[in-house]
């Protein structure tokens, strides 16, 4: 029942650390905030005697919610164009757990019927079923999947879309008059085309997921119906007297620089966190397609995204993998140290894992190597992969296929389509590279999949030329 | 049920806008964070990259607690000798609300008997029942005031020491056995004198009510055994997935600062906030005596305080107030456009009130001026100040009557225990009060009570001669 229970499990194996895949931790984005531009922008200072009332603003329905952060959530929307912001209420909570809490509170509470069913399409968000149980509540009761759900009477169903754990685009399936709760922490540009503003009763955001301050413990609600709004901001009174202010203020200080910066190409978070995803998962189905039958992942149609104005899929933060024998692959994992969110945790079998997209760099690139090395499934691969005529399928190792014969003799000959800074950039990653990879081989025992490679083209995506000569690449190689 | 839905009243008499002392928001405080000294002492930056993760340290039981709130934390209560925080887990929570409730959970669900009942001596803080009953646990039930609690089985008693809403001294009164959750959230000396070490299974505190930073939402409790200390994490874990970094760092600062300086006079925070609380109590309790017996405030007894080491009283974070006449004292107080927390809501009758001692200085002194008016009991002495003999015996004003006839003489004369510049503040003061106060009574129709000089006076403690002077004053004058 308890979702970070994993967290802790220490590998005997000093050569295998742990690698823990679990709980969607996003710091995966912290590069971005890192780098060079965006390093200083969205510092925030703190003087000792600020933000010490209680109150933010009594006249709001939500006392606690910083005004400056309900305009900067209005902005965010409203250029983004994923959701109605106009004549609702904006809640604010510790996390958007916090807020589904407080909205399966308000909802139960201006129900007659007592206890309300709550139920989600399997497979769902394995918290649902912890939010809705723990405290044993006489207002409201878990009822598990909204596919197999008969019960008479009122209910709540929860729709999040795209849906967590398996990245599915949803609606809601019991359609009987019952109410809904949406949580839509992935319907951000960089996870799914947005396709249309959504426009519901009752929607759910978190901070954490957007661009990866899971640390500020930030949600929002968007909430039509007054009364709903109301008994929502009773439950975070009494549960927690608000919300921290000092976290609203970072928040508002990012989002406001998300909304700034999200038209700017070079500096777009959005368009940065859209190549991130992108890039791990065809790194992860690489790695899938290499394993052979073992194991399979959803496959997302395209849709045009009205942000990006263009055709694009949908990358989600997690991956929903599915082993295809009669196996527990979370218990398949863990003898390779790695750990991951079982399926039975989501309302499905032990056949599927739920894997967090969003970790470390490090922790991803580990995880695909292990996986690559699973019931020694690729060991043969490892083994010899220059026999394999798929390794140099991807963008890299065509180049690297292409001109590793005569290199010297390719990097001093002059023509017109490739200039010599392209030729030495991709010479030095190439070699870097291959010398990495070998250390890696040889000293830890595994190897590397290209997304390393495209990390190092792609960190120097602010670099002078880099636009021009990634065209031309792409033009002639 | 609902704390805070008195702060949206407001006042159909412009002259008159609604005083709102009923929910104990500590801005009282700020003015001692926004001196000069402590201007730029606690000024917290955080970059746009940092505090990203959900994770603080995943060796700790309390994952999500940052480790330098947790060294600041034992830092300040071995300073102050207020509670042992040896072998204890710390756990942070959302403030002292959030972790009242986890530890409700954590109790309930590792008893046997469910559900637990959940009792407090009265006069209660009222929230605890609020927290109780809100989600209509299956856990645990409310089951009102301590003193008359008589259910057979396993309980838990919540004790709160110096106590919200009366501030006594309070220890267990059911004494069975069961489990005591102590809250300490005014177990601090500048509220009452700190006779001994706490030391209990479960201890709570909050960051706000020390020194006035309410809108961190940051509270810690201390916990003796392990499986309690999880069962919290638990709840805090599935309620909110963990506390706000950036509030943690920002308690960090906070903390360390004060126990840097509680030794020093001049900058001790605990020695400003001792004289505040106890400038309120004095002005609170002459204006009272001023009503005649209408009202009544409960007296504390002196004890040796370990950390100032000399005798004090205890000067509660609210006043008790009891009215004398057959009358509900919240409805009398509303007519006055004064909001405060009726006795009902503690569990006892409507003759009291519960009034913050800790609002901004201009509410406090108005509420001060609208108690001394209410119904009419104070009327001919606000028309005739000066035929009251009482007016002038607190310090400011036995100044005031020594020397006012003779003024211009006294100015000029040298004497050997009163030095010219403690002279010249004394007249420049006292003559200032008078015109300030000839106005507002002129134009406003209000009556200030001494507080005002005083905060003058305490203004300038920072001055280069400030204690010399204040220690000739009270030897000579």
């Amino acid at each position: 029942m308890f979702g970070f229970e994993n967290m802790k499990i220490s590998s005997s194996d000093a050569t295998k650390p742990v690698i823990n895949l679990d709980q969607g931790d996003p710091t995966a984005f912290q590069e971005y905030w890192m780098s060079t531009k965006m390093k200083e922008r969205c510092v925030v200072v703190i003087p000792g005697w600020e933000l010490m009332s209680y109150f933010s603003d009594k006249t709001n329905v939500c006392w606690f919610l910083q005004q400056d952060l309900a305009e900067a959530i209005k902005a965010l929307h409203c250029e983004i164009g994923n959701a109605a912001t106009e004549e609702r209420y904006i809640v604010v909570g510790n996390g958007s757990s916090q807020l589904c809490q407080a909205a399966l509170f308000a909802l139960s509470s201006l129900s007659e019927d007592k206890p309300l069913s709550i139920v989600a399409a399997v497979p769902y968000y394995s918290t649902y079923e912890e939010e809705a149980s723990y405290v044993q509540s006489q207002l409201y009761k878990w009822e598990g999947d909204a596919r197999t759900f008969n019960k008479p009477g009122p209910y709540i169903e929860m729709v999040t879309s795209p849906n967590n754990p398996d990245g599915t685009i949803r609606e809601p399936v019991v359609n009987r008059g019952g109410k809904v709760i949406y949580d839509f922490a992935y319907y951000w540009p960089h996870y799914t085309p947005i396709t249309h503003r959504q426009d519901h009763d009752i929607m759910l955001f978190t901070f954490s997921k957007i661009a990866g301050h899971a640390g500020s413990r930030i949600g929002w609600a968007l909430v039509k119906d007054i009364e709903v709004a109301k008994k929502m901001v009773q439950y975070l009174t009494i549960n927690s007297i608000g919300v921290s202010k000092e976290s609203q203020i970072r928040a508002t200080a990012i989002l406001n620089e998300l909304t700034k910066s999200c038209r700017i190409k070079s500096e777009s978070f959005f368009e940065y966190g859209n190549e991130k995803v992108k890039s791990r998962w065809e790194s992860l189905r690489w790695v899938v397609d290499k394993t052979g039958d073992k194991f399979t992942l959803p496959e997302y149609a395209q849709a045009v995204c009205n942000f990006f104005g263009k055709s694009s899929s949908t990358y989600p933060a997690f991956a929903w993998l599915r082993c295809n024998e009669d196996k527990d692959l979370e218990i398949l994992l863990k003898e390779k140290y790695v750990l991951k969110r079982g399926g039975e945790r989501c309302g499905c079998d032990k056949k599927y894992i739920r894997v967090d997209m969003l970790g470390p760099n490090k922790d991803f690139q580990n995880f695909l190597n292990r996986l690559l090395t699973i019931n020694g499934s690729a060991a043969s691969f490892v083994k010899m992969p220059k026999s394999d005529p798929n390794l140099c399928q991807t963008h890299n190792c065509n180049l690297l296929h292409k001109y590793f014969t005569s290199p010297q003799q390719w990097l001093s000959r002059k023509d017109s389509t490739s200039p010599r800074t392209l030729k030495r950039l991709a010479a030095q990653a190439t070699i870097y590279s291959i010398w990495a990879e070998r250390n890696k081989r040889l000293h830890e025992g595994v190897m590397a999949t290209p997304e390393p490679v495209r990390d190092v083209i792609l960190g120097r995506r602010n670099g002078k030329n880099f636009m021009n000569l990634m065209f031309c690449w792409s033009r002639h190689e």
